[in-house]
């Protein structure tokens, strides 16, 4: 077999990346390693922010989200026990958030590939990745018990954190920049429906707390946790007894209590590798770098990538331009960096922790009521949070 | 002897809450322990906010800051060798800083004092509060070898970091607040003109740097040293070819040589007590907290603390009102941690650090970019550099 580009994961990178490569007329293959059934489910992030919802409208696939997505006009800093609205349609002339969750985006992905007869294999293993740094790389795994090659001209590494890509390149081609937060998140599902219209972050001397929604019927609560949390310790009373006492204020409003569907960890990184090439292999998305959940940047990350990645490749193959790919790396990494920084600024402050002085958790609540109260602040906070505009 | 406020420092806290008692009609007396020659030539702080000027000028203080302070209307940002402007006044509506010595502020004070016979005695020793927790506190000290006795109603604690005021407070009745940063500045004034009209904020791999000015005739530098650091190991060339590395920009710009007239190195410490208050006694200034000089706020911050010190003293003794001086310290504290916050950040973000992970380092550059890029983030830095406005 032979394919333009060879997508490895078909996660929002990798199914943004074939889309997108399909109308720019570049031939792609998608390979991923689990079931479509487990790709479908997986539930991850769920914040959009504008620029992604504009990029899925734009490539035609946001009918569904339009539909089905909640669009958000501000989130709520929940500290010493008040409320405080972060107006971000306001503060950012006229910008907003969409909730829909990431595994319904992959959905609509999945769907739009199956239509349009996209090649996508899923449950593909033993998958290597070969003579990158030439003209000709190609790609061996095998599916359904037989080893299979196929030969490519790029190779887009889209499989996450834990893939294969960004493990092909030898280590020292890369310089690798990373934090590992001293705490993480105990997330549930309940079924209630969502008493609060939009996000509320609450830092509490207990810890932090996230309260967001999947839909009109499930409720999204995050707890901060030891990230050795021992989720056996946390019955449903234990977990909303503590969700409680962190939202504690003084207009009364609580979480509504429904039965607990889902609970997991999870844990809190910061990661960089740079560059995000090798050769003919472009990394996009988590495989490249991860960030805490604090700031809802993980999934908008991968599609900014993938929007760089496409034009470039369409650059290519349309103008025979080699300008933009060689520019790949370099053009993301500056929204990949401005990110991680927002990402890392919202996660400490919001965030208490056992590493903090005394001194260090009082700049976190003076950070806290500056962010609610300076017009410059707020926007600062605004515009990172619905996502900067796309530079390219 | 018998006063209404005895005031502890004559530095530009207890000069200044002296200077606006007597405008409110309230009597007081101030002890040194220094000289008066000491006082008025000690180089420490020179940036003043706009509210400073702002009270000094209104406090009758200011004829002769308007006439030989310099006023700016911005900063320099530099790093990845380029210069980035900060235009305070445009991104805060029409404020500005002006630089002023802190000791040439301290010398128009004196003279003020002298002119209006305020009593002002330099040179004591021996100082001993007593009583502070009842209506009758009473302060011991030594003057010219004879003992003295001070009954007063209330003492001012404006005696510095080292001064005895704090320590006079039982330890228990104090929460401290304190981080000591593992790296300080190597400080020289030189004789050189001044070649750039605005202070120049520096972060290079090699340290931080700051160009600014004392006159028209002497230019103020400092390099980011060991908090150890040995001066005799600093010989004026190795200053200089210092300076020159950290300071190269695509510009060519570069401080001006002169004959280097002091050397000194200065710690770099964050602290706050709380409450600022025991008893009878109210701490003002760096007695109560420090900031690192990366934000330019230590004496700023001496000032609005008497600001509200001398309103609040004002209305007790005017119209018998006890609750400014009751909300006395929470009424500062709000403004001080602002001030903390914001020296935090100015100094983490400019220094690197050995402190700091590669991960660190790269957050620090993609939030310089950020702050001299974004309106928002501009005004943000801007806001507060040039002095948030007084509530009181």
């Amino acid at each position: 077999m032979r394919t333009q580009v060879l997508i490895i994961g078909a996660g929002p990178a990798g199914l943004l990346l074939s889309h997108l490569l399909r109308l720019a007329g570049v031939e792609s293959v998608v390979l991923e390693s689990r079931s479509r059934e487990h790709c479908e489910h997986r539930i991850r992030a769920g914040v959009l922010e504008q620029g992604t919802v504009d990029t899925l409208n734009e490539a035609g696939l946001g009918a569904r989200m339009q539909r089905e997505g909640l669009v958000h006009h501000g989130i709520e800093l929940l500290f010493d026990g008040k409320r405080h609205r972060i107006d971000l349609t306001t503060l950012t002339g006229g910008r907003a958030i969409t909730v829909y969750g990431q595994h319904e985006v992959v959905r609509d992905m999945i769907a739009s590939a199956d239509e349009h007869e996209q090649p996508l294999y899923f449950g593909v293993s033993d998958v290597t990745l070969h003579d990158l740094a030439t003209d000709g790389p190609w790609v061996g795994f095998t599916l359904d018990g037989a080893m299979q090659r196929i030969d490519c001209e790029f190779v887009a590494g889209c499989d996450g954190f834990h893939g294969i890509a960004r493990q092909s390149i030898p280590h020292d081609a890369l310089q690798i920049f990373e934090r590992v937060y001293p705490y993480a998140w105990l997330g549930i599902l309940a079924d209630a429906a969502p008493n609060c219209g939009e996000l509320v972050y609450a830092h509490h001397t207990r810890g932090f707390a996230l309260f967001s929604m999947r839909s009109a019927d499930v409720t999204r609560l995050y707890l901060q946790c030891r990230p050795d949390e021992d989720l056996s310790q946390w019955s449903d009373e234990r977990i909303w007894a503590e969700l409680h006492a962190r939202f504690e204020n003084d207009d009364g409003w609580l979480p509504s209590i429904g039965d607990i569907t889902q609970k997991g960890v999870t844990p809190m990184r910061s990661f960089v590798c740079e560059p995000m090439q090798y050769g003919r292999l472009f990394l996009a998305g988590d495989a490249a770098h991860i960030v805490p959940p604090t700031g809802a940047k993980g999934m908008n990350l991968a599609v900014a990538d993938v929007r760089v990645l496409s034009k470039a490749l369409a650059a290519h193959y349309r103008e025979g331009r080699g300008d933009l790919l060689h520019a790949y790396s370099t053009t993301c990494l500056e929204r990949v960096w401005r990110a991680e920084h927002f990402s890392y600024f919202m996660t400490n402050m919001l965030h208490p922790s056992l590493e903090d002085s005394p001194f260090v958790e009082r700049l976190k609540l003076s950070e806290l009521r500056y962010v609610t109260s300076s017009d410059a602040a707020s926007r600062m906070l605004a515009e990172n949070y619905v996502g900067l505009p796309f530079h390219e």
